[in-house]
């Protein structure tokens, strides 16, 4: 059996990522494979690092990218970190949370789990009381919580974190590119992110980045790293200045990554961030003139990753395929506990523009309308067109 | 700083891999994103398992692209057949063996190393020698060592360690799609390779396969896998019947392989097999009439890793410098043990042809020429044209 050739459908991108690509992106990815030693592609490597840096508004040499996806950045941040018997803080409000307690606690650790239900944050003062009672070695903790969209304050928990003399590993997966992830001024030790989020890139590299105290706590391992491919002190070897071969890096994903960088640079951080708040604004107004509400702390509400909750009497699976098969729009769906109760719609990157804001109120108003609730047609549509009138 | 846009040079990539790319496949790279749970990207992971395993030449279920480089390939087929105190049988004979053993040793296993000088193969006898002697659960072995270019008998291997009880884990990251890798003909246990040898598409992806015993053995672990990426019994929930979320796999990497493997089917594995070969023939009669000799055991060559000892009175990097800076041609150098004293000329799939054959031979004569050794003129051109004319 030969399949037939690969003709994709153009979708629009609303999931929670992958997000939609700029066609200069696709275009990198195209361009002409070199060898993961030639010197055109460690020039590439050099300037995706500084690029990378400033997205993270960071400084650490040793900020690269992960030849996997986001779920080997987390973990790649934890096996390094984290050896048999260390004791670890996980903090989880939502899956992927509970996925980096998991990452540890197969490599042996003494996790502690603390947990809000999912959609609210933790409060300084949860985060204080674990860390002065378990006074552990590191504390994982999700930014911008993709099963749930909510925005997790970082500013004091890496005050109560450092104080305590533990590492901060964050999870910014999904807000990395999109909202401010501030490594340097709040310290964070250890990061990890994805390729195909606010930076809209397709999926297949997660960036990451380690802080000083971090390196120090890979030097003071008595466990060798378990595994050899995410081993960052093997990494260091290929990303960092001698540039010795350790696997041959996913060439063609990092010439994407490289643009993908280069376009968010040129907008800008600020105008970037700022383009996401106002999309979710006129998202959100337009939803809530729907009937349709947020299912988080609606204080913590992230501007890329909208969930909210599917109305009463009303159908998910069919809504989301009706979307998809009427309209070529992916939204994500609920998962773990919140499955068949939310709907997840994301503004990622190159998503968060006013056409697909407008297109997803028009597309959800029809198919709410063929089911029992119908909407006052055209509600939508207008609140968000009066976010933007206003802007 | 914002870098440049990415214009990469047009390399003939004539190293250990990745290999040339065939147009189409850069095209398939660069289709629409979809998601990763869209249902016409679901079609697509259930084409390109089927071509798999006809490549594998299998019928394993298990059988699926591992979302990272061969490396991890290979981690993944030891972090999941391997637990701590677990003895194995790792077989050196180069780089990649090595390697193998220490990704089990990272796990807590109990590694038996036996070892041949790099570009040597293992005879039968000893490795009955020491599967009795160790008795171990499982046994690694490089079919195709990237490293010296030694291909390795599996046949009587695979009775030997099988008559013992043991898995049979083979890396065949190098051949696959070049020479047969006979996964239910020999019965091996686990196999891993990377999508850019011999299949010819970027690098990014590892095609894993794992027959019922591996999957058995999976079954009757006492610890989890310690790595929750890779772990088979969570991947078997995505790649398998219920396409359960995971990660979220690298689309546009998956599109490439599922085409670089339309076009392996397309040309027939034993047509492929044939010209890999024809143009080893063409290339060693050349290298040879210009005194170059082949630094392995000549009965146990691989046809497209070609590891060839650097001429006395030659410097590796001047050479490999003009080749890539005056030729544009990308050759390896020597790995470990064999750094400054082979190069690796790969013929790996779309690679493997007769225009490159003379390009790289014309070229090093030039090269050669311009350092204290000038082989005859045309010397070598003429041997390889003759293996042409003669097939």
């Amino acid at each position: 059996m030969i399949a037939d050739q690969i003709v994709p459908p153009q979708r629009t991108l609303m999931g929670p990522g992958p997000s939609e690509i700029h066609p200069s992106v696709l275009a990198a990815l195209a361009a002409p494979t070199v060898g993961h030693l030639d010197p055109y592609f460690l020039k590439i490597m050099d300037e995706l690092q500084s690029m990378l840096r400033q997205v993270f508004q960071t400084t650490n040499p040793m900020t690269m990218a992960i030849s996997g996806t986001g779920s080997a950045g987390m973990e790649t941040c934890v096996v390094n970190l984290i050896e048999p018997g260390d004791r670890m803080v996980a903090c989880i409000n939502g899956v992927f949370g509970g996925r980096m307690a998991e990452v540890a606690e197969r490599l042996g650790a003494e996790v502690t789990r603390i947990e809000r239900p999912f959609g609210q944050v933790f409060t300084p003062e949860e985060i204080r009381e674990v860390v002065n009672r378990v006074q552990p070695k590191a504390v994982g903790i999700v930014h911008a919580e993709t099963s749930t969209g909510a925005w997790q304050p970082l500013d004091e928990v890496a005050q109560i974190v450092h104080a305590a003399g533990a590492l901060l590993i964050v999870d910014c997966v999904t807000s990395l590119a999109g909202a401010p992830v501030e490594i340097d001024r709040l310290g964070i030790d250890a990061a990890y992110s994805g390729s195909q989020k606010c930076l809209s890139c397709p999926p297949g590299l997660a960036p990451v980045t380690f802080g000083p105290r971090a390196l120090e706590a890979m030097d003071r391992r008595k466990h060798r790293v378990s595994s050899w491919y995410l081993d960052v002190g093997l990494l260091r070897n290929y990303w960092g200045s001698n540039r010795a071969y350790h696997h041959t890096a996913p060439i063609n994903m990092n010439y994407a990554l490289h643009q993908a960088l280069r376009l968010v640079l040129q907008e800008g951080l600020p105008a970037r961030f700022a383009r996401h708040l106002l999309h979710h604004r006129a998202l959100k107004a337009g939803l809530q003139a729907m009937g349709i509400q947020y299912s988080g702390d609606p204080q913590h509400c992230l501007p890329m990753l909208n969930s909210v909750l599917i109305p009463d009497g009303i159908d998910d699976m069919t809504v989301r395929s009706q979307l998809l098969n009427d309209f070529g729009i992916e939204v994500g769906g609920g998962l773990g506990p919140m499955k068949g109760k939310v709907w997840r719609i994301g503004l990622m990157g190159e998503t968060a523009k006013k056409s697909n804001v407008l297109l997803i109120l028009a597309a959800l108003e029809q198919c709410l309308a063929r089911q029992s609730r119908r909407p006052q047609p055209g509600a939508g549509i207008a609140a968000a067109t009066d976010v933007y009138l206003q802007s």
